[in-house]
């Protein structure tokens, strides 16, 4: 068995190797470490301490840019503009969501768009910020290209998450965190790595055409923009695949829109930057009511969906976010499960500057 | 060939059938037939004034009740809350919308929850008021009960449709109107109709089991509410089924959560009142800077989409709206498309409250 990770010991070393490794602040480091540990512990490796191999290169190619100062770039009594100036990603969304948060605190709401900025991991992880101060939040943005639009065969649009947290009593936080494509890059590798055949839904060839062998899929997806990932629905608009191209396509309009940034067709360009936009949305409960009444209510509407009938050999229906929540609560007791592989790279990370090791790595 | 009717000439007709066979007020059946009429003239025959019989049963049953007058339950400078007094849903649905554009108008957003409504029409028809308006526009409503959750086997949400309307430069409006289920309820009986076999992913039989035999469903569904829809992205969470029922979640917290409203399992009690609930958003796009800027960067990037490869066999990538836009534009020119048992359902309404027929009919 492969031993687990004290939680607090991941988030030092992370951050150890964000700030001597890679030239961040003490601040960059460490909120980047926090979102990125945070991914592990919820059991969302895809956007866990395995993408720093994805921020070493955003730093090598120019598109992150450590030092670099978020700004306002325009602002009313409800909205804000944030410029991210290429800076780390996950300091440019603090830096946002503690606007917004103080903009919603003062007037009720905050919509925030921001330019210029970099991944700024799980877009949960920005959406929870406002639901802990008794705020419905929101949290979007755009990515690298990785889908293809329907009836399209070329990669056009990100994987451009929705994230939306929303408070409830006793259940803690209903919170919906979904890409818009119907599954990530990483679990097409998975089905890669085990030769078995993807699902119809997934992805499209170069031609358009939906198609379920990983193996030839990955070996063209990095040759160039030609075929990728099919919206939630899948191919074509029988099953709802417009409905998934539409709720990317609304995404990009919320982040590069009305940032006036780039689409997610322009993101890491070669002149450097990383171009990526985000927009953050803060809406308080009290806006409609007694905040404590209002999350009776949702509560026991979700109450009402928990006890529903399930269907043959299933015991439960899983509210959003009931498992990363659970996930977590586990990881901190008992540790973080990280894979062989992203051992093997924290190993030779800490050896690269000279950090000290950890139990379980 | 079925001949078109004149769209002012339904519009007259469904508002005389509405008034004088329903009793609505003349507002009320204004506003009503308003919103079926533009249905059918976009290609969305499931909404358009077949729905009449839909009205009238909520009528007979008291789910529905003319003259009831929509108030204000409370209100904040960029929140709203409404009661609908089981008033006419379009008209529930135009008094919120007025007060939410009012709103933003003065303070930059509005969020509006409504509860006691009932039916309202197509969600994008009242998204769209704000686009109009250089506003981003959202309407959501839950429904009666269609969906079951991702591992039931028990309808437990409505179709729960999102409808979110953005201005832009060159396209008119990026309107993106979607059921949260796969399909509606329309789709299954024109399988059944054809007996032909459902797609995967469209429908649970009472076990929870995904069924493709559209006949077997439509003989149970009725008797239950065991077995039902599914929502986007199909059964189970490999092809990200539980993604399409946690926006159905989302779209049940936002109605009936903040208008502590009916939940859609107690939507149209015995009781009397239709208990639907709406939620609308307001958002002015200078939020953000000059709209004309705005638009015409979200118009690009739209246009970026638009010149996309295509797939094998496809010319066009549609942007959301755009075929219901051009489906209007005909229907202005040429008439509305009306299949013949709706023409004989408004004959007898005709017949019924001594309205004179219109040419086509």
């Amino acid at each position: 068995m492969d031993s687990l990770v004290n939680f607090d010991s991941l988030l030092e070393l992370t951050a150890g190797i964000l700030e001597k490794g890679y030239g961040y602040s003490p601040r960059e480091a460490s909120v980047t470490a926090t979102v990125l540990a945070e991914a592990d512990a919820r059991g969302i490796p895809s956007h866990g301490v395995s993408r720093l191999a994805f921020y070493r290169a955003n730093l090598d190619q120019g598109h992150c840019r450590p030092g670099s100062e978020p700004r306002i770039a325009w602002e009313t009594p409800c909205s804000l503009l944030v410029d991210g100036n290429a800076g780390v990603g996950p300091l440019v969304a603090a830096f946002a969501a503690e606007k917004a948060l103080a903009q919603a605190g003062r007037t009720g709401v905050s919509h925030c768009a921001v330019r210029n900025s970099n991944h700024y991991g799980i877009a949960g992880y920005w959406a929870e910020l406002f639901a802990e101060k008794d705020m419905i939040g929101m949290a979007f943005t755009n990515t690298y290209i990785a889908g293809v639009p329907t009836f399209g065969n070329r990669r056009a649009l990100g994987t451009n998450p929705i994230a939306v947290a929303i408070p409830v009593k006793g259940g803690g936080t209903f919170l919906l965190d979904m890409a818009t494509t119907t599954v990530t890059h990483g679990k097409v590798e998975l089905y890669d790595r085990r030769k078995k055949p993807m699902p119809l839904g997934w992805v499209v060839d170069e031609r358009g055409k939906v198609i379920t062998d990983a193996t030839a899929f990955e070996k063209t997806f990095y040759e160039s923009d030609l075929g990728g990932h099919l919206y939630l629905g899948g191919e074509g608009e029988e099953s709802g695949g417009h409905k998934g191209f539409g709720l990317a396509l609304l995404v990009e309009l919320l982040t590069s829109g009305l940032s006036l940034g780039a689409a997610s067709l322009f993101t890491y360009p070669e002149g450097g930057g990383g171009g990526i936009t985000h927009f953050f949305s803060a809406m308080r409960l009290d806006l409609f009511g007694d905040p404590q009444a209002l999350k009776s209510h949702m509560g026991g509407i979700l109450d009402g969906i928990r006890g529903s009938g399930k269907a043959e050999g299933r015991d439960r229906i899983f509210i959003h976010g009931e498992k990363e929540a659970e996930a977590r609560a586990r990881a901190m007791e008992a540790g973080v499960f990280l894979d062989p592989a992203t051992k093997a790279y924290l190993r030779d990370l800490c050896a690269a500057s000279r950090i000290p090791l950890i139990p379980g790595l």
